[in-house]
């Protein structure tokens, strides 16, 4: 590592929208912020077709867009997005090293907003129909399936949450549930009750290959006490829960919860000095946009007082 | 209390941004939900002249147009807004009654989002000049002091930041800080610094008095080391804190912190049963929109999570 490298005050690995909110507030501070992200600016909000709570919004906001206007906003005030995979972080010397494909670079504090993905089931078709005929959001994917019939597996909040929005695309949908009885919410349950006439549930039923022809989804292939059952369907979504994105942070000793999720204290810091968590993939976490946006704007004036108390304590190693 | 009282699934204190996000996502899950104010819908937001990094709004919003957007949007799914003033909040047999100037009402679950407001001098001139002189909020009233002479009072972040803020339009700034430093962070205090053209700051000097003239504010009368000293002015602002709105809590029973906020558990509640608290009134509270409507929103997932709770569990005394 080269000591002439430049240390930046806030490095933030992921660039959804608990960064790009936590960025607004640190540049609109002046404190020179770059966002490193992997895959796509604005996270999971800019893949999602559209978005209905996100308060501000009255008639709701297109996914896309409201990552371009997190982006434009935290760019009009300076962030600078790049992007790179991190690969590992290190505190060092009252700072923070983060290792990336493009090098190591440093920086006074480092927030920790990679966000969760989608779990999958690991079963035969799964990736090769991905995106054509097995998804993971409805909202991004639920329209292709108008008057068609399809499989969802789960039996969680999520799970049954899509299911009744699905009902007004699918003409029918057959719900997976893999134990004997819903984790959703009681309200969620009820609500998937009222659409009985669309929604059959399958309890003790596991998922366990989907069965594509000619590129296609023709079917899923499942067991119900101990027997194969086969459900013909037109497309498959699945919603099993989120895997939260830390595996750079394999060996660097940050604690994660039972689920895996970075575990925080009140201040959103980890058990690692200068590095703080927000968002969906922080203990904790409730999977929505504003929350996220919020902890970031949260995290940002956490980070702030970090940074005051660092300038004003003598640095013993630097 | 008339018995047949609908019980209410919701009910917030307030409706300002915390409010406004929580209904927005308790009215989407089907929770009756009514929200009691007894100022302004959109709380403070709604008082700010502009708002320039609540995260979705890449050149910024009005302060009234993101309260009245926020509104539509909790409206749209079926959030009730009633003017009443609460006076009181009594868990009783599993339930939350709320006192208010229109009687009793019963819900599952209350949201304590009342804010907090600026804290006031309590001297002669504050409240005769007030918004005719005398400001509390420099986003909303700087823009009269264009080329004038202004006096800002307090010492602390928002002092200081709203001193530099107030650089754009005044000429010059006479910053008065009781104290013989400033409780600023260093980095506002650098930034006070950079602008010692235009600010000067006067520590161990109270302020003492507003003197007008004809309608005007004309001076700043104050005190340092013993001697009375005066400041001409245009305007003066006033930075010295925020007062957490929980004078109707009284004899609740609730805990507070040490400077008057809610104490809340990790999952927003409060120590009494039923009764939750998220935005400026809660300890630990950021003071920005972004992190208030955030917790709105968490704040909206962890009552519907209580609501369903109740549900499963029989309630002894109804």
């Amino acid at each position: 590592m080269s000591e002439n490298n430049p240390v930046h005050d806030v490095i933030t690995i992921g660039a959804g929208p608990t960064a790009l909110s936590a960025a607004i507030y640190t540049t609109r501070e002046d404190l020179d912020t770059v966002l490193l992200e992997k895959g796509v600016i604005g996270g999971l909000a800019s893949i999602t077709d559209w978005v209905d709570n996100y308060p501000g919004f009255p008639d709701g906001v297109a996914g896309l867009e409201l990552g371009e206007r997190l982006q434009k906003q935290a760019e009009r005030f300076g962030a600078k997005i790049e992007l790179a995979e991190v690969t590992g972080i290190h505190p060092k010397k009252g700072l923070v090293e983060v290792e990336t494909t493009d090098g190591i670079k440093r920086a006074k504090t480092v927030l920790i907003a990679t966000g969760s993905d989608y779990k999958r089931l690991g079963i035969t078709g799964e990736d090769e129909y991905y995106a054509r005929g097995v998804h993971f959001c409805a909202t991004c994917d639920g329209a292709f399936y108008r008057d068609k019939k399809l499989v969802v597996v789960g039996g969680g909040n999520s799970a049954a949450q899509e299911a009744v929005f699905l009902t007004r695309y699918a003409t029918h949908i057959d719900m997976l549930v893999r134990g004997p009885k819903m984790r959703a919410s009681e309200v969620l349950q009820n609500e998937v009750k009222k659409h009985a006439g669309k929604i059959t549930v399958h309890y003790n039923t596991s998922t366990d290959e989907i069965v594509g022809q000619e590129g296609k989804v023709v079917s899923v292939k499942s067991t119900h006490n101990n027997k194969s059952v086969n459900f013909p369907t037109d497309g498959v979504f699945v919603f099993i829960g989120l895997k939260p994105n830390t595996g750079f942070l394999a060996g660097s000793g940050i604690e994660l919860d039972e689920i895996g999720l970075i575990k925080t204290d009140t201040k959103l810091q980890t058990n690692l000095p200068g590095v703080f968590c927000a968002g969906d993939v922080r203990s904790g976490a409730t999977m929505q946009i504003a929350s996220a946006a919020g902890e970031g704007a949260t995290a940002a004036l956490l980070m702030r007082e970090y940074i005051d108390h660092l300038a004003r304590t003598p640095q013993v190693h630097t």
